[in-house]
């Protein structure tokens, strides 16, 4: 499939992703899809990554039942980076993170320390059964 | 200083960086920072970014005037993506991306291409003199 080879996939043969809540514009969360999780997310409307951890495809909220529901698939300048727009699901407001909170960039720069600024909205113990 | 401690490093040396515009939330671009880029966002309060095709620090909008007001620098969970919100200097409304556009993510997946959806907003030729 031609548009997936217009993406210049990294030497893991990778691509950052980054996932941005549809109305909010909250950026939610960041991760990375190969070739195999690209054509998957297009297909299904729902986010699939690659684990890097796990090394294996990760069909985002398969344990938490917090899927992301796909809108919008964006292409950066240099075919390196990829943007989603998502309705985060399984929860209001949506929870992207695994500690339970909205998005993944709770820690605020300040004064020469990272401050957690945002609120936990469910116990990451109740959502990973 | 040990909040760069914090930081989970790649194997480069580098993170990754979302810079998203203050008020709108819209993701403006990605790049990359070592040690020192960070280091210097944080201490003049505009975006430094490395710039791996040139392996060097890279002042945005040394050359455009299109610099970067850095308000907010964000952490995720994991310690290893850094959130950026700024305002994007130079030009109203902001052009955060080396072609004249606004943002970077200018290419739309649909029906299986990219296509491009947002405008020009300036010409690069009189950007970078």
């Amino acid at each position: 499939m031609n548009w997936l080879d217009d993406i210049r996939w990294d030497r893991d043969g990778l691509v950052p992703v980054i996932a941005q809540e549809l109305g909010s514009n909250d950026v939610l969360m960041f991760a990375y899809m190969n070739r195999e999780a690209l054509a998957a997310t297009a297909a299904r409307g729902q986010a699939v990554y690659w684990s890097r951890s796990r090394q294996r495809l990760w069909h985002k909220g398969e344990e938490s039942g917090h899927f992301q529901t796909v809108h919008d698939i964006r292409l950066d300048c240099d075919n390196d980076v990829v943007l989603l727009k998502v309705t985060q699901e399984g929860h209001q407001p949506g929870i992207a993170c695994h500690t339970g909170r909205h998005s993944c960039f709770f820690q605020r720069y300040d004064d020469g320390q990272w401050t957690t600024v945002d609120p936990v909205l469910k116990d990451p113990g109740s959502i990973y059964r």
